[in-house]
């Protein structure tokens, strides 16, 4: 089974998707399997973290916007906005597809885990992520 | 079919965990599929790299190390000990899901690949990582 | 099915290997499935990332090439080259396998999409990417 799920990001950040992929799958009504998502944008990414304390999240986005800031001579690439070539290097460096397994019918995920669309850039609208499940 | 694939781990580092994802691809008796590996934690995750000269693991964990310190004055999430934060970052760098092909019934691995457990804690004790095989 | 498809490289950098694992698809006649690609190599690796403007994949080459360079004190893996154990860590920091679904025949990639191998080393030769569909 393949599914289009849409995300509203607003802005750069860690958006948890964990309730739309968790509803899907559910929907969809398998027991054992396998989940696989893909993102079809090169300036944001998938993540699997921490979904308890918010601080971890805080720290994560600040970290990777420390390694890769915006403005950085070495661009050429920057036509686009200068949170475009950024995007693409923070999409890169983390997960454009992720496999979770299904138990019992839902995602085995780990008890602290939850799962994010990374929006590396600052403008608001949608991403797509394509659902596979098997 | 899926597994609970136990790893113990004694402090940080790479961790060879080859032996016992092979182990369970023999007993499965597929001929051909895919491995997909799903680690149930995110303060450690899974990496596929050379095997043989142990200096390249060296130097692949010092690096990591150096490029996500402790004590960074950057973290705010600091209850959890200063290997909490770090711990997190490496996971988002590195992967949470690895899939890999089963030819002739055996992991299609090259000839310097091991799966290896990277633990990015410095405690003793065990992480789970959920094998998945079609 | 399960294919082995071979890649020439020609020195380190981005290639686009689009064209190849969109024929493997089309050729299998698959409607909808994924597709997982796994690289049986420590010093290569694979990446989805723009690929329309050559800027972007010049930026994102000479960013990882700055964060990773030859010849750090660190490293003491050094008897394979001085290329050698930065294409590790950069191997590490991008992806070993990936997962595509396919939708109407077709590797389910967004606009701007290209999947590339992504030739940490500067030698010639061949890379071999083991492709999976179900």
């Amino acid at each position: 089974m393949i599914q289009v799920v849409n995300i509203a990001v607003s802005g750069q950040g860690l958006r948890d998707i964990t309730p739309e992929i968790s509803r899907a799958v559910a929907e969809a009504g398998i027991e054992e399997g396998l989940c696989t998502l893909f993102i079809q944008h090169t300036s944001a990414s998938l993540l699997v973290q921490e979904n308890y304390d918010p601080s971890a999240r805080v720290d994560l986005e600040n970290w990777l916007n420390r390694l890769v800031p915006e403005r950085d001579p070495l661009y050429t690439h920057t036509l686009e906005g200068a949170d475009d070539m950024p995007a693409h290097i923070k999409a890169s460096l983390t997960a454009v597809s992720l496999s979770i397994p299904v138990l019992n019918g839902r995602l085995a995920l780990g008890s602290w885990q939850g799962i994010f669309l990374w929006e590396h850039r600052h403008h608001r609208g949608h991403r797509k992520v394509i659902l596979h499940l098997i």
